[in-house]
């Protein structure tokens, strides 16, 4: 299959998501409009993205969710496991490991990793936290691939390195600085505080347009 | 000053946050090009973006770091503080409450709220944790304008009603569900699965371009 785009992606991954939280079995076919409408985009975007994968819906039925569902696993590699490794077993750490623990995915938290001896050693929700000096070890006898990167402004570039040096190949930083990392190493930032200013903003600039900036059309 | 599009917000609280991270008395001036490169954007997207908030570098010195964080700080109203709450104070709910709390913001987090009594009369970080039913006299008193969710998903869309009903003008959701708000209130999600499953397709899917979705010029 062709490469899809960043872009086309994410909203990929989130029409999947979306239809994993239908109740089971509740709805056979699902129209574009009722996927566009909860998304919060148009009918157009979806069907463009979903015909990027070779998904087209019928007339009169729309999409069939089981075998969309199938589709979207496949086109986004979800039809495998990933390995993931949290480093920084602090409170984000720790609990990012039980609400993807919690989720319904094939992204398996294998190894969390801290500097403080205190956290090494033991298991929270079921996944064990190892020293860093360890890291390179775990991360090839669990074969992980990605990471999600917890730990202060301070260390994360150290930390990414490291990663990066382990041959992890996708990296999630929580920490808000601007990492480097090679070419042929995926990298996604969640800056909280961003997100919160953007809110803060538009809070204080009230405007008769949408504003919800993750569904403008991009 | 005229209203900035939700792209812009976005990527001037990113600038602010590097800004931010800069040792403070460093430098007393920064180019185009070096706020850029730490972006992984175009000088010119930079020097757009600024100009939209009427600053403009100077040649051979660029923009005064202090001044532009004072432009910053205006057009993002960080001038002033902003209250925030927590909705769901289970191990993401406390996590962010510290992460916040430890980060130099004018966001302030004044209330946490949850269905647990267990959790309820708590403080964490502190930050007091209130019953749900107490949420609107709460987010009154406080003058709480921005709240962040970290409830289940079947928790979300009634969090949101209750939320929306006492006020509040802007939502962080870190539930992994589709909220539904009225217009003129502003909404951002964070669905973590989304950035790791557009992650996995990158590490599995090797491709030459450059793959840092969230740097991707839009």
């Amino acid at each position: 299959m062709k490469p899809i785009s960043g872009k086309i992606v994410e909203r990929l991954a989130r029409y999947r998501t979306f239809l994993t939280e239908q109740a089971p079995g509740h709805r056979t076919h699902l129209f574009s409009h009722e996927i566009a409408a909860a998304m919060r985009t148009a009918d157009s975007q979806v069907r463009r993205d979903l015909m990027a994968i070779g998904t087209q819906g019928v007339p009169r039925h729309g999409y069939e969710v089981e075998a969309l569902m199938e589709k979207l696993d496949l086109a986004l590699s979800l039809d495998r496991t990933h390995a993931v490794a949290v480093v920084g077993a602090g409170h984000l750490g720790r609990a990012l490991i039980s609400f993807l623990e919690a989720s319904r995915s094939t992204l398996c938290i294998k190894a969390a990793f801290d500097t403080d001896p205190a956290k090494c050693n033991r298991v929270h929700a079921g996944v064990k936290c190892h020293p860093m000096d360890s890291l390179e070890a775990v991360i090839a006898r669990e074969a992980i691939t990605l990471a999600i990167l917890c730990v202060p402004a301070a260390a994360a570039q150290g930390a990414a390195d490291q990663l990066v040096h382990a041959g992890v190949k996708g990296i999630l930083n929580f920490a808000p600085v601007a990492l480097r990392v090679p070419v042929n190493v995926a990298l996604e930032e969640i800056v909280i505080t961003t997100y919160l200013e953007k809110l803060a903003y538009f809070t204080t600039h009230p405007s008769k347009e949408r504003r919800n900036g993750r569904h403008e059309e991009r």
